[in-house]
């Protein structure tokens, strides 16, 4: 049996746009001879609709186009995830469903038993959780077919009570297909291939499975699906980050007994890709194709540009030099070199006149007073200011070069640099942008190195360092991981080895923070802990603050 | 039996505080011969603790504040909601929990069995649904212990599965006791009354009913706390947005046969309750004391300014007035005479030579183009620069003046009017603020009636109106009620005699502007539906858009 696996970028909520790829995979599966072709979870309305789910009109476009691809199936029979209505008055309003669609007609529907709702994940908001269970006969074959998290419950610490595939494997299947929407982390196709695995060492049967790809506002999925056999072997890979349509044949991924195993990525390869991607997809679903940006001279705003750069092209980002009585020369410098170097647009703006404009419109209420965090701020908002004025008038989205050590801990002005339609470093720390810019620099001097080497610094004051305000980045980093990704509470940072007052004050820090983090722009998710969705915290809680 | 209800403002992982609270209420309550005191939902952590729940060492907090409230329980005993750790190894780590506490230890726990995720809900992102039922026995009387949604899977259409209420009726017990934490808008105390009717008419049994007061950032809690005897009567009821301890005596409430009614007060009186306790719980528990807003004169900043200086005293509210050349003499005048009748402090900035500076600055870039968005919303901004360079200075939260009608179709400017660390009046549609006006005005004038009879206007250029861009408010506040609250599609709406054209514009602009509301600030929430953390949508859809 041939089955074919289609690794598509949806967009949510443009339901011709999906049907059209749908359609398009169908063909070309059937093209290639394909019995059966698989799409992934919600193929249909694309992943994660969120609350559109709850308007009656969406659902019937999910119906209507699950019709219309049904009658696309002649000669091929396909499984396509969407959203259908529970029949029953008792339960939640709706099914995450995979249908099973064949002659033209839907065939058979597969509902997800459990639903995600940690993290970036709020499934239990809309579905009802499956009860009953069955396989799907196909050309001799009986299919036991789940829905991503279905294959999840696995490991020492079970989230859920039930496993859905002990009770298909009951039915004594064939060959297990898993429709997913996986979302990108750093450490997640690791994750996720050994779950699969696990999946198939304790049934004993192959596994088909079909990822999401592509990126749907600060939610990255980084494809990779996936054929193994039923001895474990990984047999057939697809591609990451990018579209992919492969047909297997099941007969011959069970022969299979070597392959040669592609080398692992870095983390920090996997984070330029991921984020690459991200910026283009939020470009091309939103229908833009330029992008702004203040360059300062700093390695957060230089690692924006060149990912900007490589994902919108050179003559598509513009960026700003927006010099400040404080700025260094080296800044400036450092900047127009990158520019350069990048073939990239870009003009310098100094904020003199405006801040001065600024100073003499509050004197009358500063006088006497010393200079502070006001006029710091001033100067950040100034920035933002003109940034949004090219924004708003030539039709360029602002891109926000914050990181996560910034947002974790408020070094940043809202306003002002917290400004953005998107915020393309806000999930990565410092020490790690250091690292992607080593990364980015690994043939030749795309960032100047002088941008890499010189200690950070905000100029918004004479002389100022961040490492004034800030204990250094490495400690820092590392304090935010342990307490942002590994929710290690303040005994337990003191236990490692981290000094007692720096934590209080480290940690402090985040939790008042929050007030700003909920009015920054989405921030490509990267990592396994995102501020936005994926991190609700109350604002005026006063936890560890 | 004599019970104490106990409806307190906590604060969110303040323990100290929430510890302080119910321990003088357990002193109050025994010096009131009180048999038992009945605390709301999470009474000891504040509700909703969000991901706090996440951390090991929140929930070992919780844990010892029980094991504290516990020890002050002798002579009286106590029900107290908190977290709890699930001992079993399947499942999520936690349960929603009402403790039984007598004689100084922990007597019983109740678990939560229906979980709410939905709107502002994510119970199910933190807690295991309870299985197992059994009542407490306390003082010859079997009591039926529930937490807040427990006993809401009533009417037509059940959410949910199974009613833990039918189990604990099925053991016979004497009396209903629910601890919730349900939050307000202008509809929920209605609705709250009638399901708890609906329980008592059905198992015919009393019913002590507890909530949570005052404010969580955007969440409001209005008490209201009940006493419902067997027979459907409600026989007390507690205060309403403001804490309150009361005693019943069980027998006294079964034999009570009339209570006079409390008039209906209106859906405007409500919101303008919620909105003045939200201020002050703000600020409160932030520890501030101070607000800065900008005054335009129109209404929408006249109302948060009332709003505030009743919240927060009018020695605490400063008004800037920010006249642009756009500005009409009226504006000022207006503004003036509103500060004035409040004896609150306000001053002049003209933005004039900021707004010139930035056409400078900008000049060799604009060169040619005509005045658009960009010029009108530098003006926006600059206002927005010199409100938070103040509240910078001094320590001001700034206040959002935005309403719910302008942060749908996105008539706002991001970083600009939009700025803010608090949105008073965000979910209260512009007809709703005006009516909130006129409410304010019922004894004399406060708002001078030319703000409230005058066309509005942003006046960010010659002549602007909000009509010139916008439907008359009366049909977009319509369109967006039945849209956003009411979940109505276009289909729907065209039915209901909207115009086609018109329809289809306002649901793209509120589409099309997720990505403005996502970097808003919180917005108290009044009511049923509101923008923020109860409505998610994702911003790159192409849905109606």
């Amino acid at each position: 049996m041939k089955i074919a696996l289609a690794q598509i970028n949806y967009h949510i909520g443009n339901f011709e746009n999906n049907f059209k790829k749908i359609s398009d995979a169908i063909n070309k599966a059937k093209s290639e001879k394909a019995d059966l072709v698989v799409f992934s979870e919600l193929a249909v309305s694309g992943y994660p609709p969120r609350d559109f789910l709850e308007f009656d009109d969406f659902i019937n476009r999910c119906d209507a186009t699950i019709e219309k691809i049904a009658a696309e199936c002649i000669g091929i029979a396909a499984i396509v995830g969407s959203s259908t209505r529970n029949p029953e008055k008792k339960g939640k309003d709706l099914f995450n469903t995979a249908f099973f669609l064949e002659d033209g007609k839907v065939k058979s529907k597969i509902f997800k038993t459990l639903l995600p709702n940690y993290d970036i994940f709020d499934e239990y908001r809309y579905f009802e959780p499956n009860a009953e269970f069955h396989t799907v006969d196909f050309k001799g074959k009986k299919l036991a077919i789940t829905i991503c998290e279905d294959l999840w419950n696995v490991g020492d610490d079970l989230l859920y009570r039930i496993n859905p595939m002990d009770e298909l494997f009951n039915l004594k299947p064939d060959l297990m297909i898993n429709i997913a929407a996986s979302p990108f982390d750093y450490d997640q196709a690791e994750k996720r291939r050994s779950v699969l695995l696990q999946n198939v060492e304790k049934y004993k049967l192959p596994l088909l499975y079909v990822n999401h790809v592509g990126a749907q506002t600060e939610l990255l999925f980084d494809g990779g699906s996936l054929a193994i056999n039923s001895k474990g072997l990984i047999t057939d890979e697809m591609k990451y980050f990018e579209e992919d349509l492969m047909v297997v044949d099941i007969e011959e991924v069970e022969r299979k007994t070597f392959v040669e195993k592609r080398p692992k990525p870095s983390k920090i390869s996997l984070i330029h890709d991921g984020l690459v991607m991200g910026v283009r997809n939020y470009f091309e679903k939103l229908g833009f194709t330029k992008a702004i940006l203040g360059l300062s001279g700093g390695i957060d705003s230089a690692v924006t540009l060149v990912l900007a750069v490589e994902a919108l092209g050179k003559e598509n980002v513009r960026s700003i030099l927006l010099p400040s009585r404080f700025s260094s020369d080296h800044s400036v410098k450092d900047a127009e070199d990158l520019a350069k170097n990048l073939g990239s647009p870009y003009d310098i703006i100094p904020i003199e006149d405006a801040f001065k404009s600024f100073n003499g419109i509050l004197e009358p209420f500063f006088e006497g007073l010393p200079f502070n965090i006001a006029e710091e701020n001033i100067q950040a908002r100034t920035r933002g200011l003109i940034l949004m004025a090219l924004s708003n008038k030539f039709g360029y989205i602002l891109l926000n070069t914050s990181n996560k050590s910034e947002a974790a801990v408020g070094y940043g002005t809202l306003y002002g640099d917290m400004n953005g339609g998107l915020s393309v470093i806000g999930d990565v720390y410092k020490t790690e942008v250091f690292e992607l810019a080593r990364y980015i620099n690994r043939d030749n001097e795309i960032i100047p190195w002088n941008t890499i080497t010189k200690p950070p610094s905000a100029e918004l004051r004479p002389d100022q360092k961040d490492s004034d305000s800030l204990p250094d980045y490495d400690i820092l980093d590392e304090i935010l991981y342990q307490y942002i990704e590994k929710r290690q509470g303040p005994n337990e940072l003191i236990k490692m080895g981290f000094e007692d007052k720096i934590v209080h004050r480290i940690l402090k820090l985040v939790n008042t923070n929050e007030y700003k983090r909920y009015q920054t722009p989405p921030m490509l998710r990267v990592s396994p802990k995102a501020f936005g969705m994926g991190r609700r915290m109350p604002i005026v809680g006063k936890y560890l603050a």
